[in-house]
C-alpha cells in the first residue's frame, strides 16, 4: 500500500529483530478483504505501509530473549500477535487481542509492516510462534492463520450446547470456518445463508444441514418455517449490519447472537426495540475479534492433524512465486464470483 | 385496569385452585412502573384486568398435587412463576422466565390476574412460593419480588469479576439494587448516573463509591475522566434507548453491558458501528428480564437473612389498608420527585 | 428383581397415570449394567422391583394435566425424569436429576417400578417426554436414553476447548459415548483406554485418535510419551477408583478429570496429595450422574437427526420379542467379552 | 534459609535486571506459613535460597525493555509473577500460574531468591508490578500480596451464586480471606470453622454470619443441623486432609469444594466413595493457587480503595526494621496461639 488506493511494491530496509522478536521469510501468504479494506482506507490514510496478515514461514533470526524457536523453524502465525507483557490481556475469560486497546494485538498492517514482505516481524515471538508438524499441509496452516481462528471464534461465542441450532449468515471463508466451528462445538441443525454454489457445496461439506439462499423467498420466513420456530444462536460471518435485525428475528429468548464481521464505518445498527423483546428477552450479543497466540494457533493445528477439519478447502485459487502476490491481492479486491479464498506458494505447491 | 388509561376497581369472582396452585390473600403489595405502563396500554388492550405483581401473601388454599406448602403459611413470590413443566425452562443456564416464549413466565398481569386483589392465584405453587422466615421483615420480602431481583440479575449479567469498575445507569428501585447487587458481586469503583437527592444518598449507602450527574456535564466524560479509561461493566436499569451509546463509550473492550430496562415499543437502539468497535471490540451485550422461581425468591430472603443488604430502604411511602392500593397506584403513575418506592400494608405496619 | 441376587418374572397391576403422568407400552428396551448391579444389590435390599430405564414406547394414556401428549405418540424418554415442580431442579448450570436429594430424578427402578414391564409410568410427561421424528431410528432413540446423554455429560463436564488433548478411560458404551461427545465439543486428540477388539473399533470410528491398551505397558508412560507431555481433560467412563490416580498423573495443571462413573460401594479414592500438586495444581475433578429432561433428549435426538452421531453403532446383540428381555438382561449380567450393549425390540427390527 | 532446618542471614550479590526485570528495594514484608515450610524441607533440599514472597517496595532499577515503571515507583508485587510469554498461560479461563508446569509461576523463593532481602528481582516487570495508590495503606497492599487473591481465589472457585450458603473451614489468614471473598461475591449464610477468638471476631466482621467450633461438638452435625440441610459451597483453607471427607459430608449434589490448602507431602485424600454419592452426586472439587499478575493486583487494591474490605486487619504482630525479619520469621514458624499475621516494615509504621 503506497497510499490509500494504490498498490504497489514498496522497498524497505529488512526488518530488525528486537529482543522478543523473531524475523519470519514467508513461505506462503493469503490475501484477505481486511487488507483490501485497509488498501481502500478503511482503517486510515496509511502511507508506505505493507499489507498481509495471513502467513506461514521460516524462522529467519530470532532476539537475544527467545528461547523456544530458532532459524530454520517452521512455523505457523495467528494474524493476532499480543503483546504478552501488557496487563490488559491478564483478563480472566478475556480475548487477548485488545492489548493496549482496541485491536491493539493486531500489528500486521495496523500497527506495524504487514507479512506480504521478503522477511517480516514477529513480536513476542515466544508466545506467539508455533512449530508447524510434519503432517500438517501448509495450505492447512495458513488457513488457520485468520480464517479458522476467526471462523471458530463466532463458533465458540454463540454459546452453543449439544444438539442446538444455529444459524449462519454468511459462506465466505469466514462463515465457512464459522459452519465448521458450529459442527465441530456440538451444533445440531446449521443453516448457512448464502447463494454462491461452490461455498454452498463447502458449507455442506463442513457441516451445515440445510443451505438458505435469499432467492428461494425471505431467509428468515423460510428458516422459521424449516425449524417450526426460533433458533438457539446465530452467527453473523458475513452480510451487513441490517443482519442483526434479522438475527433478532430468529433467535430464541435466552439465544446468542455472534458477529465477527468487520463493519463498515458507515454502518449502523437500528434496531425496532420491539425486535429485542423490549430488552425483556434474555438475547445476548456478542462481537468479536479473533483471538490470538501461539496456543490458540497450536490449538488449530492439532485439530487439522486429528483430522476434525481441513481448511486447506477453502483455497481454490492458487498462485505460485513470490511475484504473484499482487495478483492474489487484486483478485481478492475484484473478488470473482466463484473465488472462495486466493493463497500464494513461494515454493512448489505441495 | 379497565380498559387502557382506566382504572378502578373491579368486581371479579375469587380464583380458583387449579391442582398446582395455591390462592394467596395478599398482606402487603407494592405498584411498580411496568403496572403503569400496562394500564396506559404498554402491553396491548387489555379489559378488566386485575394488575399488580409485586405481594407477599398468606396461603388461602393450595390444589390438590401441592405438596410443600399449606394454608396459612406466610410466603413470599417472585413476580415471575415459571410454569416448570414447560420443557423451554430447561435449558442449561438460562433464564426460567420464557417458559412458552417472550416472558411467558410473568403469568400476573400479562397472562392473567395480578396481585392487587383480595385473593390471587400462584400457579406451579410448591415451585414458585417460599416460606418467609419470621427474622425477614415483610418490607423486605415485598422488595424481593421484583426489584431486588430484578436489580440483582441486571448485575448477574454484567460480568463483573473482583474489583472491577462498573457504571450503573439509573437510580430508581431498579437501579438502586443493581448497585447492591454490584457491591455484593465484588465490584470495586461504581459509578451511579442520577440526579435526585434521595436516590443519590441511597446508591452510596448501597454500594456507589460516586454519583455522576448530568448536571455536572457529559456523564460519560465524567466517568472516562474520573477513571482516567474505560470501565469493566455497564449496567442499564434506567434511562431510555440511548443510553446504549453512552455504554458504548464507557466499556472497554471485552467489557459487558448488562439491560434490563423495559423498553417502550416507540424506542429503538441507533448504534453507528464505530461506537461498537466496527465490530471487533468484543462488547457483549445482555438483554434480561426478572429470573423468578422459588429458588431464586429463596436466594433473595438468604441475602437479607443475613444482612448482606436490606432493600426495605427503597420504600419510602407507605400506605395503610387495602383500600389504599389506588392511591399508591396514582402515586406510581405520577412518580412525585422524591418516589422512590410506594407499598401499601392491609395490616399494621411492622 | 425378586430380591436381591435374584431376578423373574413379576405379575403386577397396571401404573396408573396421576395427572402430570403418562403411561408408556415400551417397543423397545436396553438392559444395563446398573440394573444388574442394583439386582445384585447395588442399590439396597429391593424387592419386587421392575427393572429396567431405557426404554422408546407409545403413549398409551395421559394424565389429565398433560397438554402435549397424547395416546399413540411415539416416545423417547431420558433414563432420568426430574420433578420439575421441585425447587432444587431450579439452580443455575445445575443438574437437574438430583430433585429430592442425590439420584432423586432417577425415578425408574430407584424410586419406583422401571421400564422392563407391558406398561410403565413417566412423572411430569409435559416435561419428560419427546416424540421420535420419523427420521431417528428407534435403536438409536433407545440409546439416548442413558448412553448418550450420559457419555456426552462425561465430555461435557471436562471443560473441552477447541483442540485440546483428552483422554477417555473405558471403552464400553457409555466411554464410547464419551468418545464420540470429546468429538463433538471440538477434542483434538482422543486418547482411548481399552482392549476389546470391536470396542477399539468403534471408538475410533467415534472419534478417538489412539487406542491404549495395557496389554503395551503402563497406560499413563504410553500416553504421556505419545502425547509429549500431560493432557488438558481426563475422562473417567470405566475402570475402577483407582483411575483416579491415574487421571492426576495424566492431566496438566489447569485441567479437568470428569467422572461418570457409578462406583462400588465397597470402593474408595486413595490419592497422595503429590498426585494432586500439594493441593496447588488447580485441577478441577467433577462427578455426575446422566443430566435428565425432555430438552436434553430432544438435543439428543437433534444430534442423531443431523446425522452428527450414530450411537446405534452401540447395539451389537440383538433380541426380538418381550419374552427376550430375560435373555438380554443376564447377558448383561454375564458380559460376554465381544458384547457392547444388547438391546430388545418388541416388534420386527426395522 | 541456609539449608534444610536452619535459616540465617545470607550475604549475597544485588540481584541483576534482566531486560524485562526490575529491582525492588522492599519496605514492608511478611513471612507466609508456607516459608517457613519450604525452610524446613517441605519444598525440597534448597541451600542459600532467601525466603519470601510477601513484599510491597520501591523500584530501584529497571531493565531496558521495561516501559511503564521507573526507579521510585511505590509497587505492590502479587506474590505469584508469571512468565507471561510462556504459552501455558494462555489458556482461555486458566489460572496463569503454572507457567512453564506446576507452580512455574511461583519465582519468589521456589525458582529463585525471595524477598527478605535488601533488593529482590521482580521478572516481567511490565505485567506483574503494580502502583500502590495514595490512598491504599501499605500495610493493605502487603496483604495483597499472596493472603487476599488466595483467599479470594478459594471463595471465586467455589461456585457461589447470590444468596448460596457457604462454610469455610479454617480461619487463619487465608481462611479469613476466603470468608471475605465469600461475602464479596454475593454469599447468604457463612459458616466458618475454627477456635482461636481473635480470629472467630475477625471472621464474624469479614462476614461470616457464624463461628463453628469443635469443641460444641462434631462440626458436621452442628452445621447440617443448624442449617437444616447441606450447603452450596465448602471451602478449605485450613485444616488438613481430612477435611474433604468433611466437606463432601456437608455438600449439596450439585455443589462445589474448594481447596487452597498447600497439602503436606505426606497427606493423601482417603474417601470411601459412598461419601461422594457412588460418584454420581455432581460435586465438584476444585484445588487452586493464588492467581498472579498485575492486573490481579490492580483489582485487589481497588477492592481496598473502594472501602469493600480492609485486610489490614489480619495483622496483629508489627515489627520495625530491616532486622527483626527473623524475629518475624521465627513467630510464624512458632505460631503462637493468638497469631494471626505478623509483618515487618522498614520504616516508621504509617
Amino acid at each position: 500500500m503506497i497510499k490509500v488506493g494504490e498498490h504497489g511494491w514498496l522497498e524497505k530496509d529488512a526488518p530488525v529483530a528486537g529482543p522478543l522478536d523473531a524475523i519470519v521469510r514467508p513461505i506462503a501468504v493469503a490475501p484477505c478483504s481486511s487488507d483490501t479494506h485497509v488498501m481502500h482506507g478503511g482503517a486510515g490514510p496509511f502511507e508506505n505501509r505493507i499489507l498481509g496478515h495471513e502467513a506461514v514461514g521460516i524462522v529467519e533470526e530470532v532476539g537475544e530473549l527467545v528461547k523456544n524457536f530458532k532459524p530454520g523453524d517452521k512455523v505457523a502465525i495467528n494474524c493476532v500477535t499480543p503483546d504478552w507483557n501488557v496487563q490488559n490481556v491478564q483478563r480472566k475469560g478475556s480475548n487477548p487481542s485488545h492489548d493496549v486497546g482496541l485491536m491493539g494485538s493486531f500489528k500486521f498492517v495496523l500497527q506495524e509492516d504487514g507479512v506480504f514482505a521478503e522477511l517480516f516481524k514477529v513480536n513476542n515471538a515466544d508466545a506467539n510462534l508455533v512449530i508447524i508438524p510434519d503432517d500438517v499441509p501448509i495450505k492447512s496452516a495458513l488457513m488457520a492463520a485468520d480464517m479458522m481462528p476467526t471462523g471458530f471464534y463466532a463458533a465458540e461465542q454463540a454459546n452453543i450446547q449439544l444438539g442446538d441450532t444455529v444459524v449462519v449468515f454468511g459462506i465466505g471463508p469466514v462463515g465457512l470456518m464459522a459452519v465448521a466451528g458450529a459442527r465441530l462445538l456440538g451444533a445440531g441443525r446449521i443453516y448457512a445463508i448464502g447463494t454462491r454454489k461452490n461455498c454452498a457445496e463447502l458449507a455442506l461439506e463442513y457441516g451445515a444441514t440445510e443451505i438458505i439462499s435469499y432467492k428461494d423467498g425471505n431467509t428468515v420466513e423460510q428458516i422459521l418455517e424449516k425449524e417450526g420456530g426460533q433458533v438457539d444462536s446465530v452467527i453473523i460471518a458475513g452480510s451487513n449490519a441490517s443482519a442483526i435485525n434479522e438475527a433478532l428475528a430468529l433467535v430464541k429468548p435466552n439465544g446468542t447472537i455472534s458477529s465477527v464481521n468487520f463493519y463498515d464505518i458507515s454502518e449502523k445498527f437500528d434496531i425496532p426495540l420491539i425486535e429485542w423483546g423490549l430488552g425483556m428477552s434474555d438475547v445476548t450479543l456478542k462481537t468479536g475479534f479473533c483471538p490470538g497466540g501461539g496456543m490458540r494457533m497450536e490449538k488449530m493445528l492439532n485439530l487439522i492433524q486429528a483430522g476434525r477439519v481441513d481448511p486447506s478447502k477453502l483455497i481454490n485459487y492458487e498462485f505460485e512465486g513470490f511475484d504473484k502476490i499482487p495478483d492474489a491481492f487484486i483478485m481478492m479486491d475484484e473478488k470473482p464470483r466463484d473465488l472462495i479464498k486466493p493463497a500464494v506458494f513461494f515454493d512448489k505447491i505441495e
